[in-house]
């Protein structure tokens, strides 16, 4: 299974980190980009020409009026999982909205606002209905953070 | 391929039907249940257990406090496109928050409010990663939905 | 009277204590649980099974699409006072809808978001509805806090 | 057991009607009163104490800047359960925020906008906490909404 | 000319301070008082008696669900200017809302969330429609703000 | 006593309409204009001028990016009461905070959205600490109302 | 001067109408095209290459995730004028943050939602700068739109 | 070609710096001004009327009830690019709302709330309809954003 990773902008990268470590700790390839669809649109085209047939999902970051996930699906047929980013101004709803309610025709996977994890584990999900051992890895994954709140849990009543 | 296709009430299929439609259209196989995460709990989970192995993406829809696609996410590993439903008060916010902004650790898929079509799609893309012949059904519809367009521009300049 | 805090991640702990500390200082019984609607669903609902009959309300706090009060209330005829937790994007606006939108059957109390103090103010008060001794600490409390403003304007005037 | 249904303007009441009805459907003692916490403050004083000692939850509904579940609440212990009502403008969040967020100490129990119903179901929640025979007849309350579900889906897949 | 400040609670005060000052710089006498509609409803009601005859206009200031200016306008013909105040959620909306959004029949003249400056102005305003030499300071103030932004604007351009 | 009472626009007029009639009902003397803060700046400051001496108190209605109340404030010191009016996009949200966020040194007293029921009434509670027979008529328009609740109130019981 | 008007989908028309009916009544040349961002990239991308040169200013109209005018202002140095649509969800509030919050470097001067005249109007004064004939025109307008409000004025009083 | 930029408080400066350096860096003619439509209208008109004949495009900014651009632009048919800016309530919706949403016939160009950087380059773009020089400038401007991104993903990839 092959995941690439794009985000609009460098600043991003932070949002994005914990999610592409889970990916490769799961041993899925993983490609990560800076592409803006506003600022290099012709190098994002080309991008996603070379994926195509060789990678199965998409992550998208963005801030503001954060158009990058929509431009990608609006290219390619490879699910895209839309990741919104808080910026400094009006609370993530800007990048939420210009994410999630894309036009009939061409949907982008929105996931919550500023969490790279939600987004790899839904990428890595999508990805399981073809790669069964990806599969396997999400179960031991869900296991791990149910563990981590029974600790929390017990550690509370302790 | 198959789809589940899950409603938290009856009210919602109007949203919904011509993403249905769109899935029997492309000879894909869905079956569509009215079930509630909180008032049949039970009969839901059932449900899940029924489908696990052997459907590859579920749809879920509902409104307000919509909780059902974020309920579903947690008890299987299956894909969850959710699509938020707009009620009668707070313009259909209300649901997508509900959606959209799950903690981190159980992603849903979310899509364009009230876009039974927008939800179809997701699910449809999602299969086609592991079933090729969607992917050219999603090829043939993306043209269409282009001629469309270039026929509502020939139209308005004739 | 036995109260039941539950929080769907230890991190919403700081906004419960002094709720947490009230109900203690007015020798009510509570048992305080990190349980997730979404990562512990089964020890969830195997807590709430135990409470049945020995607890009288649920105080249920949790951020961002926070299903725990709805999937608990769905559960339990017990009542379920839902604190909605500001998390760091939406300003509290996600939880509070996830929460207090709740579809027809199963309501939740939602109280002031990030206030643990009136989620356990509103548990202890429908407490006292069947055990007159809370009523009389409200009371006293209701009291206090009234002093506490007449000792600020006398601060203020002097 | 005894429900005092309080609303601030006489047009809310098509919003309560189905709250009412089942309110009494289950036998449950109710009053409900037109008073407004602005034009008739002193007869909703006069209200509030002739029913302490004999009510046991309130239910109070209101639109715009809606004040009264917050102003009920300071004035006695019974517990308020707020109803928002949506008027012609904001949709619903300037009397949901008006409730929902009120200061530290004085804590209103605020359930769906416009949803009468889920304003009823939590009085009777509450107050099932002290009259058992109300619980056995929410558990059939419940019984009744999941069979609706259930038969929705039935005529679905028929 | 007299004013009244009343603040639901003494943390609201910084954001009164500048006003208060810009008050009594006028000449103007100033009652400062904390009174909350919630926790003090009697000691309110007795302080509106009180003023009743020998004030001319209520600055009333309050946060979250801030029914103070409200109350209080339900109590006398007053004018009342309504501050609202951002707490740490909501980004001051709701204050705004449960103040400005007043039913018919008792209005609140809400101004700029925490501009006590501006509460100050318009209760000063107000006065000057009877007090002929407030309306001489305030002309004398609109002059001394225009000359600030002279300033400011040449030293920019210098 | 004298008001003005300013629209934006004539579509304005119904949204104005009782609360002009309840002026003339009290025997105030009103003026009431069409003129723009963007479209017919000149005539309204012409008018401004005009009123400089003879008007008590302005009230001034307008929607979208409603600039016309603090235009005014701009330009005269007589209190300005502001009334937003919703349009077909924003829910009113937009002209209110259009009103009430004025910057420090000019506010503008704005109240509920559409209703020109209390933009009259704190326009005639304002004219009222300089008129006592427009208390005694407030007195008595408070009296109606509150025993309109209490009939509602009665035909509700009979 | 020449404009182009593009619009996302052909339901946008009748918003756009009246402004592209004002542009021809100035003899400004117009074409009207019905091109999508994300159905038909390329052909849009193929008109923007067509008209570089010889049009000075392009509308932009979409709704929802309204990514068109954005994409179309990273394609071309021509001013483009982003008109947000209302559609059936979000009051219009998603596709004004789509247009209006575009990231650093690409701007687009979006305008009030659902006026097609603004946008006409705005493109109009942009191309003036160059064509001094539109300028007056222009005037013409503005004197025109000033005349109405006086003669609704006049009504009024008449 | 010479451009105009107007704030609204000095305060606002911080946000408008780096457009105001790029203009210069492309050798633009800038007059930078502090004028505030509130409280100095006449100054501002003054100015407004100097300018006409020799400035081609205008940038004002301002926060909260942000009228300084649309006050301009019913002054001047130059166009006027509205800059929203963000103050300590409300995230720049306050300011966003209260310019883009401008009445029919007086439109006002709006960008990114707090973006100095969009505002210079939508008034540059304005002007290099007219000044050819300008849109070479902007064509490099844009070849240097492209390659930081391409630069920030070199970085990444090494």
């Amino acid at each position: 299974m092959k995941i690439a990773v794009i985000m609009g902008s460098k600043s991003d990268l932070p949002k994005l980190e914990s999610g592409i470590e889970l990916i490769k700790s799961m041993g899925v390839d993983v490609v990560v980009r800076v592409l803006s669809a506003h600022r290099t649109p012709v190098e994002l085209s080309t991008f996603l020409e070379e994926i195509e047939g060789n990678v199965d999902v998409i992550v998208a970051a963005a801030g503001k009026a954060a158009h990058l996930p929509g431009v990608v699906a609006a290219q390619t047929l490879i699910p895209v999982v839309g990741l919104p980013i808080k910026s400094s101004t009006m609370d993530g709803l800007d990048s939420l909205l210009s994410m999630v309610q894309m036009p009939g025709g061409i949907p982008v996977a929105t996931v919550t606002i500023d969490s790279g994890l939600n987004a790899a584990l839904m990428a890595l999900q999508i990805g399981s209905i073809k790669y069964p051992e990806i599969k396997e890895q999400l179960k031991k994954y869900r296991i791990e953070i149910a563990q981590k709140v029974l600790d929390d849990d017990k550690s509370l009543n302790n």
